[in-house]
């Protein structure tokens, strides 16, 4: 059996770093893996249930010896984190991360990192509303992209390798720039996510409305959105203040448009509509020409293993 | 074999009333299909594709001898057609109506109605982004809601008929009041419906982000959103000006929530953040216990036959 890293570093072992030991353990990936996290009733979960063949007291402590560390933690405690960690990661190490947001944890991260480490920050577009160490199943990542916003000058082999190693527990991988990722995310994922977070305190607050008619009658899209309302709310505070600038560019654009649509209903300005909605029935015909989806309906369905909290 | 109604007339042959033809054909429900649309070739193609026995060039003599006649058109067509028909239709018969808004269809709708006519409002919480004759399948229905909002007085067993009849499809009916319905589907589709054509907006002003990145990076319930905004644009026009009052309170209330939350964002307020993700995930977990819904992720699969473009 080869192995692509010798010892494997979690820190953090919530529902991504469960899922990524799982389908490291499935796949044979790597000799062993060891992790930290933050409480005792976490870390005593993980190695009963078998995601570590080890735990450690202190990510420090965890870091040593590794080829690999994984960052998952919530992106407001990377920093604390690479700082604590710094001086015990063995030169060569590969450090990556799986946060959600991209640039702030480059900007928090990589001042604490000595030479001679391969910083290369990653996001899997995987998840679910579950989390804690139980959370984790090894077919998370499967079919799911993983992107990854190497540093000017990085370490193509270092690079490739953690590519091989996502691809190896399924997942499809892509680089871009880290400010690009965080626009793009924003748009696809941030943004909709405090809609869905709105719309839900919207009908908690229509006494006339109840909650279960919500649930019972909402349209597909919209029910999985609830369903996302209850994800973790550490995780989407820290998501939400460090990818700041581009959330609020994009809710900046998403309220003028919605106020002009909302303007020509209270107008009844019904060619208004009938164009916007035409325009926007061309853009996604588009997206099926090109091959980037099918017209078939599948609502999700073409990708299991929970997908509608990714973040 | 023993038929709910004699004969039936679909005015307007599209996806609703095409999947109503073919599901009635699968159950045996009715002894005779007859139906009319506005062009040429809608006739032409329901008849070929045998989803109706019999065409008529006008939804008059459509009508004719139906014990049973149901309005499929857009609801801004609802008034014209039910004055068109008044005049024809046999005393005692049924009229239904599938539109997605209630308030607005009977207001139109009941005063060209002669007296003597069962005038039962419903509407199929089913559809997908398709439209047209071709567009229909029998298992539409199977599993989701069918709401009636019927008028004060009216005749019980009438009411239980029309209700066997789309149960017999698959459907689960219920049974509310015009204007509560207006209200239900505003928080749960209208609006939801309006947010997700103004994302696919902004994500097409955004040149820097392309539209395949969109639709590759989107979390899943967006995704199933710029699926949506695929759907017929005369549908959804017609549903925002006719339940006009509904979409424009819930729009208000949403851009206010909404405001809020982006104002914690801007100042940074982790803690307004924090609390109101606890209190949506609260929420959430209220409507689990209450066995309204379930934890198990199923993103939609559940429920085979396309739900995301219900309206
Ligand atoms: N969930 C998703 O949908 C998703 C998708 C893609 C990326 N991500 C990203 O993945 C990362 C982890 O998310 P997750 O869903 O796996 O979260 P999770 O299930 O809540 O797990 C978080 C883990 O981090 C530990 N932790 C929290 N604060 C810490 C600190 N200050 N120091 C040390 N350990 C700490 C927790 O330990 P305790 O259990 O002891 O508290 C827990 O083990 C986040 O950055 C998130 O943005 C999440
Ligand atoms: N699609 C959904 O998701 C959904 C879900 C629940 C309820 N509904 C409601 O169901 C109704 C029909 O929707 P649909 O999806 O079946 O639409 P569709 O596939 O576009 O079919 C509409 C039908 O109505 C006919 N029509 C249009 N305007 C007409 C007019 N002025 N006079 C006579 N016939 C006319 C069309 O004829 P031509 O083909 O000749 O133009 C076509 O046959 C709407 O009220 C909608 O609100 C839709």
């Amino acid at each position: 059996m080869s192995f692509l890293y010798d010892r494997v570093a979690l820190i953090g072992l919530g529902l991504i770093a469960g899922s990524m030991a799982l389908a490291m353990r499935e796949q044979g990936l790597a000799r062993e893996i060891v992790g930290h996290a933050r409480s005792a009733d976490t870390r005593a979960t993980a190695l009963e249930i078998g995601l570590v063949d080890q735990v450690f007291e202190t990510a420090a402590e965890a870091v040593e010896g590794a080829d690999l560390v994984v960052l998952a933690v919530p992106v407001g405690a990377m920093a604390a984190v690479a700082e604590e960690i710094a001086p015990r990661l063995k030169p060569g190490v590969t450090v990556t991360d799986v946060g959600s947001v991209k640039q702030a944890v480059v900007t928090e991260v990589l001042p604490h990192l000595p030479e001679g480490v391969h910083f290369i920050p990653g996001h899997p577009l995987a998840g679910t509303e579950h989390s804690g160490p139980r959370a984790g199943f090894a077919t998370l990542f499967r079919n799911r992209w993983w992107l990854f916003t190497p540093l000017e000058g990085a370490d193509e082999q270092a690079v490739s390798r953690l590519e091989s190693l996502v691809q190896a527990m399924g997942a499809k991988t892509e680089r871009m720039d880290a400010a690009h990722h965080d626009l793009v995310l924003a748009v696809t994922s941030h943004t909709p996510h405090l809609i869905a977070y709105t719309m839900v305190g919207v009908a908690d607050h229509l006494k006339r409305v109840t909650e279960s008619e919500v649930v019972q009658y909402s349209a597909a899209g919209f029910r999985d959105f609830t369903r996302i309302a209850a994800s973790d709310p550490t995780m989407w505070r820290d998501v939400f203040l460090q990818n700041k600038d581009a959330v609020l560019d994009i809710l900046g654009r998403f309220t003028e448009e919605l106020f002009v649509l909302q303007r020509a209903i209270r107008m009844g300005d019904g060619q208004h509509l009938f164009d916007y909605f035409t325009r926007t029935r061309a853009i996604r015909r588009g997206i099926i020409e090109a091959g980037q989806d099918t017209s078939a309906p599948d609502f999700g369905r073409s990708q299991p293993g929970g997908e509608n909290a990714k973040s």
